[in-house]
């Protein structure tokens, strides 16, 4: 669904004028006010509108509610993923878990030291269980991570959707971010956490 | 925005007689076809309706649009928590990790073995802090885990927005879920991820 250009016309009249009856809405146009009587029935009834009895026309202040759905989930992960923090396959799992807590992250990305690609990923419960089963806290990551090509990435122009589609199936906590599609650099993380911030700023906004 | 029971009864007259003119709904209705002006232009504007020249209106399988901010964000908690894995004072960091583990959690609440009362949480950060700078696994929850009344909770009643928002307020990755404001007996918890997993699944459901 999407305003004709008399109904956006409409609402630049109001903002400018409000409260605006009908009658001088449909002057400014050049219109009769039967003519206009479909656009005010759709712009009050989406919410574009308020109409107050014998006070006029008003903007409520909401933009179109139908471009809800493209605005929640066509955003593209570029626009919400997070640094990633990159650590070494040598790296121990002692350090690693520091640099976890330092970053307060979810999870790290494995590296390869001189390639730049990914090649691995430890989480928050790979590190527990290491620590758990484990009295050897220089262990290193390489031993512990979950390896390429068992990763599931994203790419920058992936939608909020997809994305959270793949954390949901792979009931993982994040993804790696690589440059475009098929690529192996990192270059951020997108997280169930930075999702859910933007569903839930979306509806606040609007509120 | 919600639909009049005029309009409510027009998408009826079209889901059982389609292709159907303006003509015929307004008879149905016992109305002329400028009354009904408006509501068609709602209903078509909205997408409810397919208007197709020559043809009549069809009803597009569509449900109302605009409802979807209310569906998306007015979701009770009590509809998206899922069971909270429950441990005493006394459990031992290694019993908590292992129950984390066993049931795949990314948090347990620790209740009084007496009352059930929800006396604190342990998170897998806890836990993970713990295991990396203690070398005794044996020591008790108690000593590690955050305090009431230090501990954000939620209720059945809450929407999933304002469970969000706390969520990301206090940057917690769940919430329990008492049985009624202001009561201390857990029911369930509330997560990040069945938070994120329910608007995907809203958004995948309109595509």
């Amino acid at each position: 669904m999407e305003l004709s250009e008399r109904q956006k016309a409409i609402i630049e009249i109001v903002k400018a004028n409000e409260p605006i009856s009908g009658d001088k809405i449909a002057e400014s146009l050049g219109l009769t006010k039967p003519t206009l009587r479909s656009d005010l029935a759709v712009l009050t009834m989406t919410g574009v509108l308020d109409a107050r009895p014998k006070v006029g026309y008003i903007y409520s202040g909401l933009s179109f509610e139908p471009l809800l759905h493209e605005q929640l989930f066509e955003t593209k992960v570029e626009a919400l993923m997070t640094p990633s923090i990159i650590v070494f396959p040598k790296t121990t799992v002692r350090d690693a878990t520091t640099s976890l807590f330092m970053y307060d992250s979810g999870s790290l990305y494995v590296t390869d030291e001189t390639t730049g690609d990914l090649i691995g990923l430890v989480s928050r419960k790979d590190l527990l269980r290491s620590l758990l089963n484990n009295q050897d806290n220089d262990l290193s990551v390489a031993v512990i991570m979950t390896r390429m090509p068992n990763i599931i990435v994203s790419y920058p122009e992936m939608s909020v959707l997809e994305a959270g589609r793949l954390l949901t199936k792979h009931e993982v906590d994040s993804l790696p971010v690589v440059e475009i599609k098929g690529s192996k650099k990192v270059i951020g993380k997108i997280s169930k956490t930075r999702i859910m911030e933007h569903f839930i700023k979306m509806g606040s906004e609007r509120n």
